[in-house]
């Protein structure tokens, strides 16, 4: 038999969050009081705020700003346990949780893996697309963007020069707007002083969108406000057009258009993390797991998921609840509160969503936000939005140190005009390899 | 023929600068009125701060921090261009620059490629050993350290644990004695919060010295202190030993003594990084370059060295000027006032190198310093000492964005006790495989 995972047995419950996420951050920490044992797997020794990676991939945040390692969050919490570790499967007969450092024993389980994206089995799109649901992601596209330009310098060929200038980005949800809106930001204020060798009219930054409105799932005004504003700040959007095909060169529309870059974002579907070992009809299209109101997945009674692998249906949302933060926290802190409840005997309290809004930033002074308050829609936009959008953004940082750093970052920004994170620290995306910049004829 | 670098003909005299540490970046920025072209080439898009380059090692400040992008800081001088690649060698017949993105042609070369670690030879210390020469090495260091401890975490075997709970670090100079001070920092204040699992009394942190004292070079009352402190903070200090070998595991003093780590920290000797194409006897033992009083490398008229690659022997220096950042920045200085003398036909002025001292931090409230302050030598230690060494080095960084953040991030971690840097973000070290964590026995 494998051995097991070296852990304290506290003589209590123990309760095995794998990701720590929203949903699994909000739950450890629901569960501070209770009478159980919280062991956190993550592959990551940090709680990363998602929201926020866009500013990292442009420059204007660095990493550890929107980053909170999980021992530090939880240091005073005396029943959780943290472990870094790739869980690889479930044996839901012995209830052990097989990880790349051993056998973990469980009570309850509760799924919080997340998602990733979805390349719908394109391999070529996925090789060369640069993805943005992590950290290394983040920097990743920041050193790639970066070295792009460095790149430019030294070539004479136009088309050459627009293929590392230009962007495409595919997906117009919130994460492909606010990195197109952060890009043309960089192209007006930053990069023409860093590169004054470089005629930045030639960055070019296409987003390209599957449907005829942007920010699908906010108002139709939103929709509208973000379309108007991303023109105005110079970016190419096409509604209606899918990309065909990517070979780190040309990108290649549904519609026959084709488009030429090194770097294409790829912002566009996701699909869940599930892990094996759980029996595959709880297992719905886009992979996440079916659960009840109490984000019982289907057919178990002390296995859980939560955020984005749950699909929790009901007549209000048939197809689960949109894959954002908002329903992870929410579902997070009510299986804390029900795992309290079942274990004393009293009875669980069902999931009801609480949909506060949504929001996403264009550029300096420059948002929209959907806003549920006192049972009221509102919708801003402009000024007023990016103030709120700033705001809620700020205030849901784990840390106060990271409040601070950002709130830092944001005013030196938004008074100067500049990214100061231009150090290419790490790696980049390899570029698909072309002739030698070197071979270009030669002008000096 | 090889093609030339494309880069713009400006007509004027072309100075070419290998290398922004210090000197190059310090001459860079004289020469900002010169009637010249200012090319600078470095491997890295930007300057960093080596002198705290341990605190990133050590978890006390982010890479952002410290390091900032050359065309940021010179982003308003005209003259000034950068180009990101490696130098190969130089042809001086031709004054061209053998680079990785073609040749460059030069009016004047200035070669200020720094130092790296010297391992003597020894290759398989080179494998094993981690180094702390640039930013990606601090941050692998610090993910090397976090990592190991999540890994200690697994096991039984005392040994095992213990190899990877203790470090040794070669070398008591600056670096070697504010790496040990910084560990003791973490494994006093901030390492058994997070790791409650494990026993801290089991970290031991070695420090090895050939020679009878720490910080060779400044005075014995610094010497003294530093290892006074170094014990009051339970760090075991070795004198007169030098490591015959590491394999990954075992470390072997000449003494045959014997230590186990998984983490052997190399801050022993350095050597010049030189390039090839220039006459071989000019590179002195070390591989410093022989430069005169003007720093123009022997044998040549057009050809300078500054900083740690340039021995400029004198009868006060006869083996050079000390590897640190003063002389690099003086040097580059009057390099730059010396290449406007030359172009206006006026005289040069010959080098005289003014001490101003130096100083080392060993932990909170703690570091000692020999200051030569109008003529006067000053011995500081304790308090006044590190409140000295604080100051100097925030106002040397270059960037008041990162005067700011160091000082923020130094105060919060001064008041809490904390250092916030804790997230594995990048890659850490390779440990020499021994047996599978999961093979220990079962505590549970």
């Amino acid at each position: 038999m494998e051995s097991l995972t070296k852990i304290e047995d506290l003589g209590k419950p123990r309760v095995v969050i794998v990701g720590g996420g929203f949903g699994g951050l909000e739950l450890a920490q629901a569960l501070r009081h209770a009478p159980v044992q919280v062991v956190l797997i993550d592959r990551q020794n940090y709680h990363a705020f998602q929201p926020l990676l866009y500013q990292v991939a442009t420059a204007g945040l660095a990493p550890d700003t929107i980053v909170s390692p999980f021992r530090k969050i939880l240091d005073e919490q005396e029943n959780f346990y943290f472990r870094l570790a790739e869980v690889q499967a479930v044996d839901t007969e012995k209830q052990l949780l097989e990880t790349s450092i051993g056998m973990l024993r469980y009570d309850y389980l509760v799924l919080a893996t997340g998602a990733t994206s979805n390349f719908f089995g394109d391999q070529q799109m996925q090789q060369h697309a640069i993805t943005l649901k992590s950290v290394s992601d983040a920097i990743e596209l920041r050193n790639t963007v970066l070295s792009n330009f460095e790149q430019a310098l030294q070539l004479g060929d136009m088309e050459k020069i627009n293929s590392l200038l230009d962007f495409v980005i595919v997906g117009g949800g919130p994460t492909g707007v606010e990195i197109a809106g952060a890009l043309s930001e960089l192209r007006t204020h930053v990069f023409p002083r860093d590169y004054r060798e470089l005629n930045f009219k030639e960055m070019d930054i296409h987003l390209i969108q599957s449907g005829p409105a942007l920010l699908k799932g906010m108002s139709k005004e939103a929709s509208e406000k973000s379309l108007e504003y991303l023109k105005q700040f110079g970016v190419q959007v096409w509604l209606d057009r899918r990309v065909k095909s990517y070979d780190g060169y040309t990108v290649t529309l549904n519609t026959g258009e084709q488009l030429v870059t090194r770097t294409l974002i790829w912002a566009a579907g996701v699909t869940g993390s599930p892990i094996s070992g759980l029996r595959p009809d709880c297992l719905l299209p886009g992979n996440r797991y079916q659960v009840n109101e109490f984000s019982q997945v289907a057919g178990y009674e002390n296995i859980f998921a939560i955020g984005d692998i749950a699909a929790m249906k009901s007549a209000e949302y048939p197809e689960g609840h949109p894959m954002v933060a908002q329903p992870a926290l929410q579902q997070g802190k009510l299986l804390g509160h029900n795992i309290i409840q079942h274990l004393a005997g009293r009875p669980k309290q069902p999931f009801r969503y609480h949909d506060k809004g949504s929001m996403a930033t264009i550029g300096r002074n420059h948002a929209v936000a959907d806003i549920k308050l006192f049972g009221q829609d509102l919708r801003l936009n402009g000024f007023v939005a990016w103030l709120a959008w700033s705001l809620v953004h700020v205030l849901s940082l784990v840390s106060f140190r990271n409040r601070l750093l950002v709130l830092l970052n944001w005013g030196w920004s938004y008074l100067s005009y500049d990214k100061g994170l231009r150090s290419i620290i790490g790696s980049s995306k390899p570029l698909v390899p072309l002739e030698q910049p070197h071979e270009e004829k030669a002008v000096t």
